[in-house]
């Protein structure tokens, strides 16, 4: 089927590069948010940005994401830059910049470090084992719980946490956990993983019951898997667990596991996000 | 007493601004570690750099500091850029240089990046309550477990998790738990809170008891407390507690919360580490 449609993920994340480390991209309709594109795709795009790099060295162990503006509609350039490079190590800084408006001089919106290594296989252990929990098949998939376009994106089979199913101030405790995929299944890599260790709605909306103005500004994904484990993976439902340990004058953390079904830890990943009451 | 010595803390950030941003820096022998500074002290550095720089606004929310290379002993540049600003959060950029030998050119040995908000007072709740412990008159201070510097800044009271007695390959799990303040005390500010998120031996030695080499490579702090609570907190005891989630092919990652005496959660903290059998 030479003719068929990529999949929406890969769409999102085709880049053109001008020159080594300098790419152009375009914002995905496929994964709009509110005010922006879904905070996950533009870690997925920094993280591709960094892998497509000829000098990339290596799978990538770390990535944090500093949201520092809503992307525009429309075009972006994407600046990666191999800052040290080591026998097995490597660290990158990445920036996203976009004109405020036409004509207007690029500034920039998001920045990025990512830390890729070469791997070997070692000594190996887990201390988050997977919870117990009904499967993926036990879980009903449920309609995106608002008109946004990248929720339609991911196939959601909530376990425990739901969204609070009357906004009256009532809830009591921040955790929610999940069956996640992409939406068509798509084998999963590295990119689609980062975008999946953002797909949690906002904690206080959960501790609150109240739906005030939420966004995150900082995403940090530490990768547990190597590429081989995400092709074992393939198209399979994702565990996915998150909480928040504070709330505190406008900004709560958030932090959050991904498990495969074989119940190995994927990623685990921790966020700040600011809100609004 | 106008000729007291200044707190090795203080001396070890003490910084001289070339330009805005750009400064220079010397390597502090009070915080070494066996083979370059202590990974706190650098990230106390990062900070203290943004925090003095005309143009900073607000407070810290969050630190993420990569570990490129080891410092040497000597002085280093530390540039500081406010890559945006907004109307109450500001983004940065930081990188430390140093010549990789006497008459070379700076090569970059670390890469962070820092977010600084004016934060307001709102709806605050804590998802992560101090654990019940013994007081830290109760928790006998113990000596420095090694012969490096850094040690000797801190003022340590285990709780539990002690490093393992016997390097016998016996340990189970990787928490430990402890009242810690610097040493001398020194009244709490936020590159001193920093600095404290790093204080944890390396978890794979608890879990495996086995003294292999392990080192930090990226740090992520989010800073839950304001100048205010930091000020109440004083030169208090913290209790610092920290576990592993997952060790695998090589990095392992970290996760710890540190509350005041009374309770309140002031910072959280998130590190992927090198580990090597």
């Amino acid at each position: 089927m030479t003719d068929e449609q990529p999949h929406p993920l890969d769409q999102a994340l085709a880049l053109t590069a001008q020159a080594p480390g300098h790419y152009t991209g375009h914002t995905s309709a496929a994964y709009w948010n509110m005010v922006g594109p879904y905070g996950g795709i533009s870690a997925a795009t920094v993280l591709a940005a960094v892998l497509r790099h000829p000098e990339a060295l290596g799978e990538p162990v770390a990535l944090t994401v500093n949201y520092a503006a809503a992307l525009a509609e429309g075009a972006f350039t994407l600046q990666a830059v191999p800052e040290r490079t080591n026998r097995s190590t490597q660290h990158w800084t990445v920036r996203v910049l976009q004109p405020p408006g036409p004509g207007q001089p690029e500034t920039v919106v998001t920045t990025a470090t990512v830390l890729t290594a070469a791997r070997r296989e070692t000594w190996s252990a887990s201390d988050s084992p997977m919870p117990e929990v009904p499967s993926p098949a036990e879980c009903p998939a449920i309609a995106p719980m608002f008109p946004v376009q990248w929720l339609q994106r991911y196939e959601m089979r909530p376990v425990s946490g739901l969204l609070p199913q009357v906004w009256d101030g009532r809830e009591a405790d921040s955790a929610s956990c999940l069956w996640v995929r992409d939406a068509p299944p798509r084998p999963l890599d590295f990119p689609a993983l980062a975008a999946l260790a953002d797909v949690f709605y906002p904690r206080v909306w959960r501790r609150r019951a109240l739906q005030v103005p939420a966004g995150t500004v900082s995403l940090t994904v530490y990768f547990h898997a190597d590429a081989a484990l995400l092709a074992r993976t393939g198209s399979g439902h994702l565990l996915a667990q998150a909480r928040a340990q504070e709330f505190r004058a406008g900004f709560f953390d958030q932090s959050a596991q991904l498990w495969n079904q074989a119940g190995t830890l994927l990623a685990t990943s921790h966020q700040i996000v600011y809100y609004k009451e």
